[in-house]
């Protein structure tokens, strides 16, 4: 693809401080965990090894990762006043404002009350989060108050048996600690920078938090798993998705799980998750959804050369195990969270308040004239 | 004083998009909102005229001010949800964090649907911002579940009423709506830059607001001006009162209410903040904490070059109205909230995301190990 132009706007191009945690689209590896292929890391580690590995700079050992689990473990259960919280919020909320509202909650009820608990916070929220999903999923739509606490092993299997209420199968259990791991850190993207910037006045980590899941919330971010699954639900064949591509091509809308800030011929992340759609979709029998998946895919590169980021063959990967399209973003925070707390506690060791400056456009200087001769 | 050497950290003097809302340190002029001089504004204008420059562009006629203020007064009220929220919040609670969750919560139960509604979400959480605030403070300090409607004239005096629960004075409604008029709005600074990344996914105008307000709780921004409290009311006179900055800064530690990233010499909201001081101190007989405070400022000037920004004169100034110092950032709050919401309606108008690169400075490539061989 040849280079664009250079365009700054949305300080795109421009550093805006320093990591040791990711590398996104250097050559030669798409993105890196602390130096670790994400590729590397979702074939040969565990979601709970990222996590220590973002927080720590390490990948676990077995009696640290073991240590770890059972850490994390007992604070998976949500206190009173914020299940009483979550009741109180209707059914038709955008379940990114529940997890929002969940987090911000959180941080009233165990305020992170110096730095030097920002480890707990951490992971605390990691804990949480299935929780604060699902206990507000379960109580809204079916008028269940569920038992937060299950005896998974892991977070991803905690979070399919807090929504689906039984065992989830081994294999599911493997596709959702894959879906974690590529979710979990990337970088200056916008949610992580809102995190970098609210850390930078030293606010507390529930704000920083609270932050980033409004910004993951926006459809060109996080938003973007939804928004592709409500458009290929709506195709109906490999055909009719080319066709009706195009009409949204030409009527200049944007297409969903499509095209990257950074990233120039192709996300990293799609090749393993797409694999996983393909194999759920062998196993399901109806193959329908991925092929209309790679219908879009064949398009979009064809006429616009874009390419599927990591949100686009999430959308089929998640329907096939199941899940409700509205908790797709919620679970793009459960992940990010790792790397969202993992940049605050990097922008905290070496901080400058974030305070860029801005190009004026406006009136010229004037003076206030009394309100009766406006 | 000398110039200082280029220092681009926290992406200082370097231009993260366009604005028309505001100027911070041009030559002639120190602050302007829309081309007005802050200090105009604050002689001549009333919040609610500020607010509505903010989002129109254009100071209001008589007509259009009355129409404004119509709009607004029924606004004033909380859904029975949001005080719900509020009173499961814990008396010891910061009180930013529950600004933090009433905005949210509040985005739950009249979401903003589509950006045609930017307008009524920003005008809703500035009618209702007092009543979050003291309807939390009244019930968890006092136990009382306050009528959050009041006949107030102006926001300043409404909250005013809500605090103190009685008529207050010509003059404290007055010196409130300058102190929210010197608030309102300050360019990319660190709250105001959460809320355009934050917009700049299109996220909703609740979920900008509220990272808004996470981040202005730190202590080196919005939160500067209870810190500055708290240390002038630990100082006994102003002999005092140096030997103690002296102490403080021998031991490298910031001093809240001084410095600031832009201006170089002196914040144009202190001269109009700190005439109010001295004038609620001399009619309240006892002039100590303003004369403390005289003597904290001609210390630091002599010393380290450094003076008062905003924050630094509004601690005594509240203090003298009777203001729990625990209130002093929500306040910042609810006069912000103007310029988080025209700059969030800015970015949309003309948006691309804001996604800044890093520089790494992390581990080289690296193979995951099996867990047995770490
Ligand atoms: C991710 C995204 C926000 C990056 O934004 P960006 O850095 O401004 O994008 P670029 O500068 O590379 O865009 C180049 C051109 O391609 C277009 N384009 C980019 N992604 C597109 C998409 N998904 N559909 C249609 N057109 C797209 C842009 O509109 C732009 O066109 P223009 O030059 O005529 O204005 C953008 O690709 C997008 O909106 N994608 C869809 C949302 C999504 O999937 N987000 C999840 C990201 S992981
Ligand atoms: C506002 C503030 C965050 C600006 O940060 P900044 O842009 O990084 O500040 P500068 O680059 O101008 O700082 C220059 C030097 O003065 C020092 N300094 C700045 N403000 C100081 C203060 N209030 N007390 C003591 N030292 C201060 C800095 O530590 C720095 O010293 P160094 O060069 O030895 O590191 C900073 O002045 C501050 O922390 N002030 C106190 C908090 C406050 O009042 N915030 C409200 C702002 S409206």
């Amino acid at each position: 693809m040849a280079s664009k132009p250079v365009n700054t706007a949305g300080l795109r191009g421009q550093s805006a401080g320093e990591t040791a945690l990711c590398t996104v689209g250097k050559s030669g590896s798409g993105l890196t965990y602390c130096g670790y292929d994400v590729a590397d890391l979702a074939e040969n580690a565990t979601f709970e090894e990222v996590a220590y590995l973002l927080f720590n700079g390490e990948l676990p050992n077995q009696a640290q990762l073991a240590a770890y689990k059972s850490a994390l473990k007992p604070m998976r259960d949500l206190p009173d006043a914020v299940k009483s919280v979550l009741k109180l919020i209707p059914k038709d909320t955008h379940p990114m404002d529940v997890m929002r509202t969940g987090c911000s909650m959180l941080g009233n009820i165990e305020p992170e009350k110096d730095f030097s608990e920002q480890n707990q916070a951490a992971n605390r929220l990691l804990a949480a989060f299935p929780a604060i999903m699902c206990y507000w999923y379960k109580f809204s739509h079916d008028g269940v108050e569920i038992d937060c606490m299950t005896d998974e092993d892991s977070l991803g299997g905690h979070f399919l048996r807090l929504l689906n209420q039984e065992e989830p199968s081994e294999q599911h259990k493997r596709v959702m600690d894959v879906s974690l791991i590529l979710y979990a850190e990337h970088e200056f993207n916008a949610s992580t920078f809102t995190a970098r910037v609210c850390a930078s006045t030293l606010s507390d980590m529930f704000s920083c938090i609270t932050g980033a899941i409004g910004t993951l919330r926006g459809p060109l971010h996080g938003g973007a798993n939804e928004a592709a699954m409500d458009m290929i639900e709506k195709f109906k064949s490999p055909t009719d998705a080319k066709e009706q591509m195009s009409g949204m091509l030409a009527r200049k809308e944007k297409i969903m799980g499509f095209g990257h800030a950074i990233y120039r011929t192709s996300d990293p992340r799609n090749t393993v998750i797409k694999a996983w759609s393909e194999k759920l979709a062998a196993e399901n029998g109806d193959t329908s959804l991925y092929d209309i998946s790679v219908a879009c895919e064949e398009f979009m590169w064809d006429t616009k050369k874009l390419f599927c980021n990591a949100d686009f063959f999430h959308a089929s990967t998640y329907n096939y195990m199941g899940i409700p399209t509205k908790l797709f973003t919620p679970i793009f925070v459960c992940s990010r969270l790792t790397g969202w707390a993992a940049h605050v506690m990097e922008q905290r060791a070496n901080n400058r308040i974030i305070r860029p400056s801005a190009d004026y456009t406006g009136s010229e200087p004037r003076k206030v004239q009394p309100i009766s001769a406006r």
